[in-house]
């Protein structure tokens, strides 16, 4: 069932692997997808209306508690809130005017610029898991404490897909590295590997700040240029039920006085920290995220900042979060529906609960990750890697998923469905009649090359063809594919200068002794 | 990597144990779904108006091959065709006049009323694999030809699972019986095995109607009563490009002529048996598929009829047809839109390229059963145990098919998107408020035995509680659950008079030779 036969094709495939020199697969181009579909719409006006009036009832009558004094004080200066000790209250009106500042659409420049990205519209954004503990790949065969090594691994990966639009936070947390300098190390790398947009976990004062100047100067840009709108971004997450803590409003507060992205997703599993019932969680999670935004708003108005949704439901027989299920589908496209109604990007993420790459694996990340498209979600987290409900990162699930997301890329090309007369055919139709086929046609060797998505995981071949060529199962498939693009892997270029300046703001930050641990 | 352990679950799962008594697994109960979602529909106006001129000019200008002097004769006889030898042409004004006769919903009734399916408005019903030559588990790990028992084994799985509505045809060709006598032989198991509607395979005048006979004995009607509405169906495909043949034809048109289901599908591949572009290759599906029901129409005013799509595209590499791709989701949707503009009802399949029960298995069956949802098909073909482009039936597959199938019925719960007070749930957020969790408070615990699907195949234990128990991937797990349905199968009853009828009548026609084997 397993083997690590390079994988090759039969017929015309000679030419496509001089074209591709020492690429280790064909991939689809750069190219963020444009969701060309009317989003699934669970609720009618009258179930949005009744989600908004909970999370608002929520916001007035029970309220947030904030664990950050800092943070507590701009909301009692504001004026419009209610302040007892830490809960913080405030009413809707309220709400709806501070989220109106927030701007529907804005967008993420890295240190390449064509890696831009924009949030809102109908622009979808994939990225690459974050903060498993564990690893796990075939080559192993088990799940091991993540390292430095897996991380840059994981990094490259994430570089080197083209349906990988946005770096994460770490991809694997390298626990062989210090906790004091992990984020000085793999923000080194990170800068160095990709050129994608960047993320800055808000784990404390120094990190936050370590990885906004490294963002700065991978961008050769002057504070001010930093400043000038977002370059990277952040996510947070509530402490559900009702909470937001002191470290993760603290690097919200320091993004959003630096005109960077802002993204707050509060964890609500319902039956465990939300309401069983899947609109009380969404309620709860829409009245946790807009807090966060309208902290933002009271920072700086207009503060680019996004919702996002990670409300699932619990295994109700052992507690366990469960990922890609039905009520996870539906939960998504409600929220996106609120989001839509307070005018407001939108995070989803691809999730399973899967421990392998196997077939529950992928019927719970497609699962999840066409819930993002029927959402409208501008930005989906963890759509490559993800196994064990986000505790194990694996390169082989992260290229299955690759091959999911170049396919939603290529469902999204308007080509798919044009009706012009070259496309309706008729001549070629009346061409071939009722004799022959339409392999030898003009019409079809004008566009073979490019008239269907091409994987570069999916084996087409017939069984016997696949069974004499070592009967390889996917995921031992994409472990080989795995090794292919590192081994092949050519990072980024980067002025020696940039380079040269973030090796020795690493060297500076670890001889100050990196982060504080305490926290 | 495999691995044949009885899965077990700790924890709660006793008293389910004692509960479900000697069934192999807890499942959901029959319930055909009913499709909450606005279908998603890529064509606008023009577009559904593109596709159209094309259908209308294919059977205008070009016209189809009828490999049947009796249908010839037929659209000769009434006046709106156009007739050069054994092609047909004919007006859209004629075209849309017929077919304006076919009901936009009806139902069949198998020898269970109880399992009556209704195929038009929001209906949605799924059936099991069809027609593979051969068959593939991993207790053998190898494709072989398929048998009796193979093929009785997956109809046991079809009657088990209450996610399968109908029978389709033979879920594996069971090549051990003579090709004159195994209609017989299947039918038997068939009618025996199970209680759900039946199909018939249009391969000739005397097995068309042997298996009408037996489904009519089967159910203990007359032939009036047999005849007063659908008790089984056939489908037929037109050999693309623009032909249909003479025992399609002929079997259509008995079926016709005795009130039964009627469903049509081209198998269009796009490249080879249609143009190359999707519109296009819709399009003369389209075509093809109308001819049918016009002449079914010709024959029986109001005649049961459905069209179905088959389209999908070929690897331009080497020709192999591809599936659960894109471009075939993007068809699939297309024909749904053409479905609701006919008035028509809509069969569409699940589908897979992929030669074992893997990864790749699972995003391509997952892509083609959701895009079955989202054009809003009514009857999904081949949902359950599809392989290598419909050559291989697996019980695996059919089982992880299953899994995602559940989820689906699940998904269209209207449960899980209410918003009523209840689900808001404002009083149970406000009992927890920023303390504690979810668990214990009555509104969970009045609702956590039915809140969230519960899975059969779907392991959601954590990484260690799955290692140490075996380590089984899905597929290992699937084998061990057709091992416990199999061995815990109970057929459904049957009166003993009905029962020793059919094998009377199996016996008369063995005795007379069968069906002629010269076609």
């Amino acid at each position: 069932m397993t083997g690590n036969r390079r994988r090759k094709r039969s017929g015309g495939r000679a030419g496509a692997a001089d074209r591709r020199g020492t690429a280790a697969i064909e991939q689809m181009p750069w190219a963020p997808p444009i969701n060309l579909d009317r989003p699934t719409e669970p609720l009618d006006e009258d179930g949005i209306a009744a989600i908004h009036d909970g999370a608002m009832r929520i916001l007035e009558e029970i309220g947030i508690q904030i664990l950050n004094a800092e943070a507590v004080e701009i909301f009692r200066a504001s004026g419009g809130c209610a302040i007892d000790g830490d809960k913080v209250r405030m009413g809707r009106d309220f709400v709806m005017e501070q989220i109106a500042k927030a701007p529907p659409e804005w967008s993420v420049t890295p240190r390449n610029p064509a890696r831009q990205i924009t949030m809102g519209g109908r622009h979808m954004n994939f990225g690459n898991v974050s903060s498993p503990p564990s690893y796990w790949d075939m080559g192993l065969g088990r799940k091991v404490t993540g390292n430095r090594e897996m991380c840059a691994n994981l990094l490259k990966l994430s570089q080197y897909f083209n349906c990988i639009h946005f770096v994460g936070g770490y991809p694997v947390e390298p626990q062989d590295v210090h906790a004091s300098v992990r984020h000085l190390d793999v923000l080194f790398d990170k800068m160095t590997l990709t050129d994608k947009v960047a993320h800055a976990y808000c784990l404390g004062a120094e990190r936050v700040e370590d990885v906004m100047e490294m963002v700065r100067i991978a961008g050769g840009h002057s504070d001010a240029e930093f400043d000038s709108g977002p370059k990277m971004y952040t996510n947070i997450n509530s402490t559900s039920p009702l909470k937001h803590d002191h470290p993760m409003l603290d690097g919200w507060m320091r993004l959003a006085r630096r005109n960077q992205g802002l993204v707050v997703t509060p964890f609500t599993l319902a039956g465990a920290m939300a309401p069983v019932t899947m609109a009380g969680a969404v309620a709860q999670s829409i009245a946790e995220a807009l807090i966060a935004v309208v902290l933002a708003q009271l920072i700086r108005p207009g503060a680019a900042c996004a919702i996002g949704t990670f409300t699932s439901n619990v295994d109700m027989k052992s507690g366990a979060p469960a990922f890609g299920t039905p009520e996870y589908m539906r939960a998504t496209q409600m929220t996106g529906q609120m989001a839509r109604f307070y005018g407001l990007p939108m995070r989803a993420s691809g999730v399973c609960a899967a421990n392998v790459p196997d077939g529950q694996a992928m019927w719970e990340t497609s699962n999840s990750l066409w819930s993002a498209v029927q959402a409208g979600a501008h930005m989906v987290y963890h759509a490559a890697g993800w196994l064990e409900g986000g505790l194990i990162a694996s390169p082989e699930k992260f290229i299955m998923d690759c091959e999911i997301l170049q396919q939603i890329q290529r469902y999204m090309d308007p080509m798919l469905t044009a009706t012009g007369p070259d496309e309706i055919a008729i001549d070629a139709v009346r061409e071939v009649g009722g004799q022959g086929h339409f392999f030898g046609i003009q019409h079809t060797q004008d566009r073979y090359t490019t008239a269907f998505y091409q994987p570069f995981l999916s084996d087409w071949r017939n069984y016997e063809a696949w069974e004499s060529a070592g009967a390889v199962w996917t995921a031992a498939r994409a472990h080989q594919t795995f090794h292919d693009i590192i081994a092949s892997f050519e990072p980024p270029p980067m002025d020696e200068a940039i380079r040269e300046e973030l090796v020795d703001f690493v060297a500076r930050r670890k001889a100050e002794g990196g982060a504080p641990t305490d926290f």
